[in-house]
C-alpha cells in the first residue's frame, strides 16, 4: 500500500527539520513540491526521484502526490515552514475527501513564527495572532480587520507572506491600519531568508517599518505592548513574580 | 567558552524534535528543565546529567542553567513544544540582560499549533490566534479581550493551557464568552498527549467542548467559519481557485 506524507521541512536548513521529517524523506520513493523547496531538499537527498510544480499549481500538485500514492508509492509532498499553516496538508484532504484512500499523514515542521521568533529572540512569550498579508486567498478587507483586531486585543502579530511581486506595498498598507491602534515606536522586527543562505534579521520601530523593503522570503514580528529590546534581541518578558 | 542552549523538544516524542536540537542535546554537559520533560529527555539520553525544579521555578531554572554555562559547561534549558512560545527564552533573556554572556541560543521547537494540527488534519490553513487560558501571568480580563476579539475576526483559534488543577473550569468560561460571537455549531477539536502515551484527539462543536472534561495536557482547537470535517479530520479549507 502507498501512503501519502505531507512533510512541513521547516525554514530550509536541513537541522531544522525534524528528525520524523528527515526519516519519512529518506524512504520515500517520490519527493514532489514547489521548485524553490524541492532544490532544497534534493541538496540533503540526492539519489531521490522529485517532481515540481510551478507556484500557482497547488492542486495538480496534490492530485500528482495523491495518485502516485494510490498506485502503491510511498510519496512526501513537501512544504516549507509547516505543513498546516498556510501550507498543502488541507488542500490534499479536501482533493482526496471522503474516500480515506491512500493513507495520508500530516508531518508537522517549524512555522515561520517559531523559527523566526528564535532568531530574534522571544518575540511570541504571550498570546499572537498569524495573518498573512497575501491576498490571493482572503479578501483585503478581512486582512484588514484581522490586523485592527489583534492590535486592539495587545496580541503580537507574526505577518507571513508580506509582500509579492504583484503587492510590493502591502506591509506599508498593513503599517497604516496597525497605526491607527498602535504608537508609531512599537517595537517591530524583520526575519529574512530563515536558516538560508543570506539569513538576516532586523529590528525597528513599526514607524520605520512601513518604509522597509521586504519581499516573499521575510516575515514580519509586532511586539505587543510589553515587548522590549534587551541586548538586542527582541524579547515580550515572560514576566514571572518570583524573578 | 559555555554556552547555554534554550532547546524547544517538540510534543514530546523523540522523533519530533529538530535534527538540531538532537545534536545539541546529545554534546550537552548539563541538561535542565522541568521534571516531567526532563524524564522524556532522559529515555533518549540517558548518560546525561540533569537537574530540575519544580514547576513554578522557573526564575530559578533559568539562573542555575545560566550559572553552569558562565562557568564554561554546554548546558540545554529544555522546554516542551517551542522554546520561546510560553517558553523560557524571554525569561533567561531576560535575567541574563545587557551582559552578552553566556552566549544563549534559542532552539526553536514544534509547538502545540503545529504538531496539534498536524494530528487533527489541517485547522490552521488561514490566519488563526493562540491564546492560554492560564491566568497565571495574564489578567482574565485581557483573556476574554483577546477571545473576543479573535472570534469577531473570524480567526481559527487555538488555546494553550485550558485547564489545570488551579482553574479547573477555565474552558468552559472561554466557550461561555465565544458563544456570545460564535454559533454552538461551530467545529471544534481538544488533543491530549500528543506525541506521547496516551496519545488521543476528539472533534465536537463549541457547545459540546463547553462541557468537556480538560487537564493541561490538553490543547483546543476553535475552527473559523470555514472549518469542516472531512473523512474524520478538522479541516480548514484553502479555497484554491483551481481546485
Amino acid at each position: 500500500m502507498g501512503k501519502l506524507y505531507v512533510v512541513g521541512i521547516g525554514p530550509g536548513d536541513y537541522d531544522d527539520m525534524t528528525i520524523r521529517a528527515g526519516k519519512i524523506l529518506s524512504r520515500s520513493d517520490l519527493i514532489i513540491g514547489y521548485h524553490v523547496y524541492v532544490e532544497l531538499v534534493k541538496q540533503w537527498y540526492p539519489d531521490k526521484t522529485f517532481l515540481t510544480t510551478p507556484m500557482t499549481r497547488e492542486a495538480q500538485r496534490c492530485r500528482m502526490a495523491l495518485e502516485a500514492a494510490e498506485q502503491g508509492k510511498t510519496v512526501s509532498l513537501v512544504c516549507s515552514g509547516d505543513s498546516g499553516i498556510y501550507g498543502m496538508a488541507a488542500l490534499v484532504l479536501e482533493l482526496r475527501g471522503e474516500k480515506r484512500t491512500p493513507e495520508v499523514e500530516i508531518v508537522p515542521g517549524l512555522t515561520a513564527a517559531c523559527s523566526g521568533g528564535a532568531l530574534l529572540g522571544a518575540p511570541l512569550t504571550h498570546d499572537f495572532a498569524v495573518i498573512s498579508l497575501s491576498d490571493r486567498l482572503t479578501p483585503w478587507e478581512t486582512i484588514e480587520k484581522r490586523l485592527t483586531a489583534a492590535a486592539e486585543a495587545d496580541l503580537s502579530i507574526v505577518l507571513y507572506n508580506p509582500a509579492s511581486h504583484g503587492r510590493p506595498d502591502h506591509l506599508r498598507r498593513a503599517c497604516v491600519i496597525l497605526r491607527r491602534v498602535l504608537p508609531g515606536e512599537r517595537l517591530c522586527a524583520v526575519v529574512r531568508n530563515i536558516g538560508r543562505e543570506g539569513q538576516d534579521r532586523r529590528l525597528c520601530t513599526l514607524a520605520q517599518m512601513q518604509d522597509l523593503d521586504v519581499d516573499m522570503f521575510c516575515t514580519v514580528f509586532i511586539g505587543n505592548a510589553a515587548a522590549k529590546e534587551i541586548a538586542g534581541n527582541l524579547v515580550t518578558p515572560r514576566g514571572y513574580r518570583d524573578v
